[in-house]
C-alpha cells in the first residue's frame, strides 16, 4: 500500500482525479497509467483498486450519479412547494449534464450499466418522490410510474438535444419546457 | 466511373450498403475499403463519392433524419385527429430510435451536426405543426416553440433512455409515458 494514503483513501483520491481528468479532456484517452502519476503512486497501486480500464469508467459513472442526485436533492431542498420542488429537480438534472457533459455521458452509456447503480437507483427514487408529490393522492401506481417516467424523460431529452447541441443549451429554454 | 452504377447511383448505393452494415455492427468497423467490396467497385469509386469516413457517417446520417421524418410523417397520416396525430409522430420517433439504434445514435452525434440537414429541419417542422394543430389557435410562437422543444425532448429522452437500457423497451410504456 503506498505510504501516501491510508487505506481506502487511494480508491476516493483516484475517482476525483477521475472525474477531473474526464472534464478536462471529455474522457479521451483517460489512462491508468496517468491516474497513477497523478495521484503520485505506482500503476500497481492503481490496479489493486481498479483491474482495468472498464472498471474505472464504472467507478466514475457511480460518482457521477451520486452526484447527480446529490444535486437533485438540494435543488429540491430549497423549494417549499412539490410543483416548484419537480421542476427544481428537472433543472437541477439538465444543469449538471451541461455542467458536466462527458461525466452525464459516461452515466448513460451502456456498457456502465450493468452494475447495480444505487446513485440511479436514489436519482429515481428522488425524481419519483418529487412526481408522486403533485399527483393527486388517488393516483394509481401505473399513473405514478407513468408520470415519474414522463418527467425523467422529458429532462433527460432536453439535456442530450443541448449537449448534442441540437439546441442552445440557454437556461430559458429549460425554463420554457420545465413550466409546458 | 464504375460501370456497374449510372451516374449518381453508385452514391445512393452506398448509402445504401453503409446504412445496412451500420444496422448490422453498430456501426463499428466500417470502412470506406469494405463499402467498396460490398459495392462490387473499386475504393477509388467510394472516395470519389466520400473523400474519408467522416464524410460517409455525415451521410449517412443526413440519410437517417430523411427516413425518421418519413416515418413519422407516414404515423401522422394514418390519423384524423390532431392530439392523435401528434402521439402518433412521437411513436414513430422512439419506434425509430428502437428499430435503428446505431443510426439514431448517429443522427444525434454532435460530430454529424455541422452541416445544415435538411432531415432535421423537417423532422422539426413535422412536430412542430403536429404541435401546433393542438394549441389554442391563439397561442404565443414563445409558447408555440416552448411545447414543440417539450414534445421533442419527451419523446428524444425516452428513446435515450430505452437505447440505453435504463428503461424497459415497451410499447406499453412508449404509449403510457406519450398518454401521460
Amino acid at each position: 500500500m503506498d505510504k501516501r494514503y491510508h487505506h481506502g483513501h487511494l480508491r476516493a483520491a483516484l475517482i476525483e482525479i477521475g472525474l477531473r481528468l474526464l472534464a478536462e479532456r471529455d474522457g479521451e484517452g483517460l489512462s491508468l497509467r496517468e491516474m497513477a502519476r497523478e495521484a503520485g503512486v505506482s500503476a500497481t497501486s492503481v490496479y489493486r483498486h481498479f483491474p482495468d480500464k472498464a472498471a474505472l469508467m464504472r467507478a466514475l459513472a457511480m460518482a457521477g450519479l451520486d452526484r447527480l442526485a446529490e444535486a437533485q436533492r438540494q435543488a429540491a431542498e430549497e423549494c417549499d412547494e412539490p410543483l416548484e420542488s419537480l421542476a427544481a429537480t428537472g433543472r437541477a438534472y439538465v444543469r449538471f449534464a451541461l455542467a458536466n457533459p462527458a461525466l452525464f455521458r459516461l452515466i448513460f452509456t451502456s456498457s456502465t450499466r450493468s452494475q447495480a447503480a444505487t446513485g440511479e437507483i436514489e436519482a429515481r427514487a428522488l425524481l419519483d418522490a418529487n412526481v408522486r408529490a403533485v399527483l393527486p393522492k388517488d393516483a394509481t401506481a401505473e399513473a405514478q410510474a407513468a408520470k415519474a417516467l414522463r418527467a425523467w424523460s422529458l429532462v433527460h431529452g432536453l439535456a442530450m438535444l443541448m449537449l448534442d447541441g441540437r439546441v442552445p443549451a440557454e437556461e430559458a429554454l429549460i425554463d420554457a419546457v420545465l413550466r409546458g
